[in-house]
Order: C-alpha cells, then structure tokens, then sequence
C-alpha cells in the first residue's frame, strides 16, 4: 500500500475501533440501567434501556458494513485482517449483551410492584456489578492492546458464574417458601440467567481482544460453572 | 474477474452452501436429540448433542475463515458480498443453535430420574417439533433460494412463541401444585426457553437468506411475543 492507502486504511480502523468504544459504554450504560430499572421498579428507566436497544443496533450495522467495506476494498492482509475480522466478532457480542439488557428491561412491567426481598436484591446487585466491572474492563483493555489485562479479566467471569449459581439456589429458595413468589422469582431467575450470559459474552470479547493484540488465542479455558448441574434432588 | 477467477469464486461459494447446510442438518439434529433426551432422560443421546457441538463449532470456524479469506482475496461485489457476508452471518445463528441444543442436554443430568408430567411433555414435544421443522425449513428455502417460502417461513415462528407462552404458564402450574417440581421445572422452563430462542435464531436465519436471495430486506415485522409480558399477579 502506498502512504495515502496506509493512512486511509488506518482512518478506518479508528473508526471502526471507535465504534467499538461507543457501543461498550452504550452496553454498560444499558446493562447498569436495566438492574436498576430491575431492582427499583423503575419503568421510565427500563424503557430508556428499551430504546437505547436500537442505538446498539444501529451502531453494530454501521460497523458491520464499514468493516466489510474495507476488507473487500482495501484487502488488508495478516494483522489488519485480523483486527477488522476481530472488530466484527466483539461488535456481534456487544449486540448480544444490548439485546440481554433489553430482556432484562421488559420484564420490569411484568414484576410489577412486587420488590425483591432485601437479601435477594443484595445478591443480584453484587452479580450486576461484578458483570458491569467486566464490560468496562474489557473495553479499556482491548482500547490499551493489553493483552496480560485481558487474559486477567477472562479468568474473573468465573466470580460472576459463582454469584449467579447462589442468586439461582436463592430464587429456588424464595420460590419453595411461597408459592406467590414463583412467577415474580422466574422473571428474576431470567434476569439473573441474563447477566450470567452477558459476563460469557464479555469472556469471547476478552477472547477476541487478545487475538487482535497479540495474534494468539488464549490458552483453553476451565469448563464452565453453572446452574445447569444443580441437581432436582438436591 | 476473468473465467478461472470467476470459476474460482464460484467453488468458494459452493463450499460455503455446502458448510451451511451441514450446519443446518447438525442443527436439526442436535435440537431433536436434545429434546429427545431431555423427555426420556437418555443419558447417551445427552451426551452425544453435546459432543457434536464441537462439530458445530468447527464448521463455524471452517466456514467463517473460507468466508474472510474469500473477501479479502477476490474482491466479490454487490451480489456476491452479499452472499458471503449472508453465509457468516447465517452460520453464527446456526452455531447458537447448537449452543442451546448443548444446553439443553446438559439439563438432563440434572433433572434425573423425573420425567415429566405427561401432559407437560407432551407440549414441551409439540414446541420442538415446530422449532425442528422451522431449522429444516429455512436450511432448504434457502438452498432453493425461495424468498416467498422465507417469508411465509419467518411468520411461522409466531407458532412456536404461542406454544412456549403456553408451556411457561404450564410450568408456573407445576411450580405452585408441588414445591418439589420446582427445580425439575426450572430446568425445563430454561429449556423452554431454549428452544424459543432457536425460533428467534431461525429467524434471523430466513432474514438473511432472503437478503441473500432478493437484495431486499424483508418488511418490519410484528413485536415479538413471549413469556416477558406475563405479569406476577397473573
């Protein structure tokens, strides 16, 4: 490529990784709304998550086609490639976890006024921010291109993972005790299934990040803890 | 192009159809043993969804880095990128079915010796049925290139959100007769839940096809519906 190529390129590339940056704080923006709008019955906050849903979307097409544009244009070769195609695939999670806020965001209506018991809203509180940290983490890090951050954070959804197996054993808990409480806890139970989700989408952006920076993938992973092995007998 | 390099394109792209609908086929597959498993608590067949999620996988991969490399090298205009950019983003939906079939599966152990409820079983069934001929569907409409058959096949999923608000309320019944159906229950609203999701994931499937097939997008489409509007005090 010549020098007026090179720098065209890289003007792309920045937009493409600002776009990436816009849609993190929007996704962190969302998520952070929908608890709250979750835990203090809030609608007219839930139904700015609900439409900021479509923002998300918006921002995850344009960067889509700018990124599709610039690979058929320009044909980046090796590392370049590597970053567009790396771009598109963080872009695709981020999405995920706008959709996942909304989710979280629509069921406000259908809890009603019923607030969560104290404890329980404690729990889903500290899995909430747990998962918030690892959205703005990943952000900042893949914006630093450091790659010891990202692996660092990858290993922390694993705190998400333990919260959200003890938010689940407590709906449980909520809903034996009282058979009125099981419609309300099942939305919660979503809820809480939700934000476990969006720390797995933070991890394959984590993912992602370092194989932008360094060109390696991260070494295979722990199997994944979950609900899914809590046994009806137990 | 000239002709070897238009001949070329042309075996790219056949091996990106054939990547597909092997995909769709190990989709369909892994939704019906999935739900198989989970209805007579087959432990082999359990473990056989979720070994052939890495089949999944790897076809992704295969089909995603043929996809890239194909861009990148030829250039493809208009109709072309179209298609190739359709084909990635059809086998990313594709890859998430398999995920919820895994999911799925990964239930069944947990649920243990309880089957469920005859009648519950029995909707739980109807539901995967439609999501089965739904994945069948899409993978064959698209290979005939039948954007009218899209279309009508997109309107379909309404069927199978009806049927899943049907079993979630069912499961809520369960829940409130007996404290000890509500971890079994839970599971299986989760897997429920799944199966919606696939819906929604073929979808996004019949979209992209008929993007690929017409150029056009289709119409916007009606709200979805789901378990997320039942109220607690319902």
């Amino acid at each position: 490529m010549n020098n007026h190529t090179v720098a065209a390129f890289d003007e792309d590339l920045d937009h493409i990784d600002r776009l990436l940056r816009e849609m993190g704080e929007l996704g962190a923006t969302m998520v952070g709304g929908a608890t709250d709008a979750l835990l203090q019955i809030d609608r007219a906050l839930s139904q700015r998550v609900i439409s900021d849903d479509a923002i998300m979307d918006a921002k995850q097409r344009e960067l889509d086609d700018r990124a599709i544009t610039l690979i058929a244009k320009r044909q980046p070769m090796a590392d370049d490639l590597r970053s567009v195609v790396g771009a598109i695939r963080m872009a695709t999670d981020l999405e995920r976890i706008g959709d996942l806020a909304k989710n979280i965001s629509k069921r406000v209506e259908a809890i009603g006024q019923g607030l969560a018991p104290r404890p329980l809203s404690s729990s889903i509180n500290t899995m909430a921010s747990l998962v918030l940290a690892q959205i703005s983490g990943v952000v900042s890090l893949y914006i630093a291109r450091d790659a010891n951050g990202l692996q660092a954070l990858r290993a922390d959804d694993q705190k998400v993972d333990v919260q959200y197996t003890s938010v689940f054993r407590e709906l449980l808990t909520y809903m034996m005790e009282d058979p009125r409480n099981i419609t309300p806890c099942t939305h919660l139970l979503f809820c809480a299934k939700n934000l476990e989700r969006i720390g797995d989408h933070v991890t394959n952006i984590a993912e992602n990040a370092y194989y932008v920076v360094t060109g390696a993938q991260l070494p295979a992973y722990r199997p994944k803890m979950d609900e899914t092995v809590i046994a009806a007998s137990s």
